[in-house]
């Protein structure tokens, strides 16, 4: 045991240098769907690429895809043990609205044991934690326990179609056992957690354009189609007024959770008002009647709008009739539905509801299976005996509403199951405003990660 | 006779010197509703005056308001003669989508017959005409036939306010006995035209918010409230499917046309697909269903929806549930509602039919009144004279489905009627990309407005 000690021992005396180098880490813009920004995703990749050259990680190499670069290393010496593929990703949500952030989201700040940045959390900050890890093994014992390749991204923000093309290649280098994932969430402070399901999705743009050019109100009002009137028909008669979306065939073929499953949410500690107030901080929850909070975001699909953008915006008055006006909308999607099915079901009812006098576009910009993770498995074990040894406490099992499409890929075309091992937390402001990671999870995630490879060795 | 050829023969003499004193003033951004152009705003007024001095007008001063300046100049020596209020407004709409120019909106471009900028027509190019009808007029007479004012504002497309108080002030300097304004336009090209119609305006915002911050739609989907679905529940259920405005009480009051002045619009020149196809250019024409397009767009109360500000409005996707969102909403409204009255059933419906989970905010942003002009008075009588002189033809008298909330501010407070006798064209273009003046009607405007100030001396 003196190994492991050894490990976390170093772990636990550089720390202060490792939140050090993730605030360097979290300086760098990477935003992945801004076009401007392309130029600090690449700097992103090239600054990890050197660090893990640094600790001893081999054959380093940036892997070109259609849009933001893969980083890639390994170490493969341990002959006869299993080999952990090591999942992340560099980029990062756009920071946007700016005024709400009480820290810029740049510039990384310490408050009340958490630091503040964009990417603090989701998915810099966890994905760091690998890499101190492997240092940290590395550095005290001079090999890991087990092989280890890393595959990190630069577009999981915008669909990963790079990574998705990569490993539906099944190229040898992503030859390994099973996969470590850190990027969900503790469902409570303190409390270990493993992510078995996740939420596939489509996210999509619906264009509506009417006239020619745009017009002004006061001549053409009361002729001219309005592009977002034509938009707000559209978008009322996706969902009723108990949040059961109205695409025909949509629910079909749906999966709901084992009763088994069920019961174990149901023992989850959740107050259902505390998380209304705390965390959504909204005057009601909504969503499909019927079904419990964790069932509607963890196993029930959902439709959510993200920004209108046509037509002016600015502080204001301009009386313009636009000539067309776009709702970015997306769908979430669970195990029994497929991105294709539920895209083609949404665009032909779309087109079927649309008012008169406007044309509609329906654009799919990307998707991603959902997927659930087979839990007997001996990382799944490994997992839980390291997680109870640095957290004092038996795993819980949950899903998560969101989408990590690699997860499926990996099964897929790969066959790895995944480890999602994530130590956010519920009020972490993920794609928000005010994005934090808890100081202490950043600390014993690194501990959780070092003892989860000495176990997964076996 | 000849004093009268004498100053529209210096106009033609002067044109191309007009035409490039246009130019420059174009060349101004004086967009009055960013406030990044308030100085370009003050510019165009500083410019607009030392012209006016420099043609002999008299009094020349800026009228400091809670906005953008006022520009006053008047040349009081025609004793015994009626005194002409000439209006116009230098301040210009936005000139987004900046794409969609084929030249740009601040370099005025000739192509065609036609001069392209922002306010080529609306109202920078009409209303120069005034001040160029009073220099031909001082130059080739050395007096003018009548007394003249001239009151300029640079806050037409934001409301008004400043003028509005400075009217509602009821000043000795605005003792007049009629105003000119040409900010509306002919009904068909080289067909004289007088508006005696406005139609008022409510300009709101619809602010509805939901969760405390932005929230990320993979955790909170499905329990979340998505201001964007909320705001199209609320739109779409402003307005029916047949174009009926469905808040109540809202047509209560309407003073419809009379019909003689339907039976004279079904004898102007209008065709419906004509119309549709080459000026609105949409798949087909909306409205309220019982109704004429010029009824629908000139007597009747329509409401439009003009940007949807909030959320994700990049390139790419943004997976947020966004805090809050906000919806530019206007009405038209028309002889017999009040924007108080209209305002308080709007605001008091959407409070009512706002869903659950979400605040809504229902905020006034600017308003005006509609109004009619009566016909039997001597300034309109001399304003058909010198159109059909300058043009060959009798005057049609149209209303306009915009609004220019001075003109019932004339009315009330200074007991004035208005000459609307404007010179822009169906398809100028106002508010839209590609704003355009015809250069044939900037010439004879100049000239008709100098026979029309002769007319009206007496």
């Amino acid at each position: 045991m003196s190994t492991t000690l050894s490990a976390v021992d170093y772990a636990r005396q550089n720390h202060p240098r490792f939140l050090d180098e993730l605030k360097a880490l979290l300086r760098i813009p990477s935003v992945s769907t801004l076009p401007e920004h392309m130029g600090d995703c690449r700097h992103a990749a090239e600054v990890l690429a050197a660090e893990l050259e640094r600790i001893g990680m081999e054959h380093v190499r940036l892997i070109e895809t259609s849009g933001h670069p893969l980083v890639y290393a390994d170490w493969l010496h341990a002959a006869g043990k299993p080999t952990a593929l090591c999942y992340g990703h560099y980029d990062v949500q756009p920071p946007d609205p700016l005024e709400e952030w009480l820290s810029p989201p740049f510039e990384p700040q310490e408050r009340d044991g958490n630091l503040y940045a964009r990417g603090a959390v989701d998915d810099k900050g966890q994905m760091y934690m690998h890499v101190k890890a492997l240092e940290s093994l590395l550095a005290a014992d001079g090999a890991l326990p087990l092989n280890v390749r890393v595959l990190l991204e630069g577009e999981e923000e915008v669909g990963g179609e790079g990574i998705a093309d990569y490993v539906a290649s099944r190229p040898p280098d992503l030859k390994a056992d099973f996969a470590l994932i850190s990027d969900t969430e503790m469902f409570a402070p303190g409390l270990p957690t493993l992510c078995v399901g996740l939420r596939g999705m489509i996210y999509t743009e619906l264009e509506v354009r009417g006239a020619r050019t745009d017009l002004h109100s006061g001549m053409y009002g009361g002729a001219a189609p309005n592009p977002f009137l034509a938009l707000a028909q559209i978008l009322a008669h996706l969902e009723d007024e108990h949040g059961h979306i109205l695409i025909p065939g949509f629910y079909d073929g749906i999966v709901p959770p084992s009763p088994e499953e069920l019961e174990a949410w149901r023992s989850l500690p959740f107050d259902e008002e505390q998380y209304r107030i705390a965390e959504v901080g909204a005057r009601a929850l909504v969503g499909e009647a019927g079904y419990s909070v964790l069932e509607r975001t963890w196993a029930r699909p959902t439709l959510d709008v993200h920004g209108m953008p046509g037509g002016f915006t600015g502080a204001g008055a301009k009386t313009v009739i636009p000539a067309k006006a776009v709702a970015k909308v997306s769908m979430r999607l669970v195990p029994g539905m497929t991105p294709a099915k539920a895209f083609a079901q949404y665009k032909s009812y779309v087109e079927k509801i649309a008012p008169a006098g406007v044309d509609v576009e329906v654009r799919l910009v990307h998707s991603g299976d959902p997927c659930l993770i087979p839990v007997d498995n001996p990382y799944i074990r490994a997992a839980t005996r390291a997680l109870r040894e640095v957290w004092g406490k038996e795993t819980v099992f949950i899903r998560s509403g969101g989408s990590i499409p690699i997860v499926g890929d990996f099964a897929r075309h790969l066959g790895l199951p995944s480890v999602m091992m994530g130590f956010g937390l519920p009020d972490d402001n993920l794609h928000a405003p005010n994005e934090k990671f808890h100081l202490k999870n950043f600390e014993l995630g690194i501990e959780s990660i070092v003892r989860f490879l000495e176990e997964a060795a076996g």
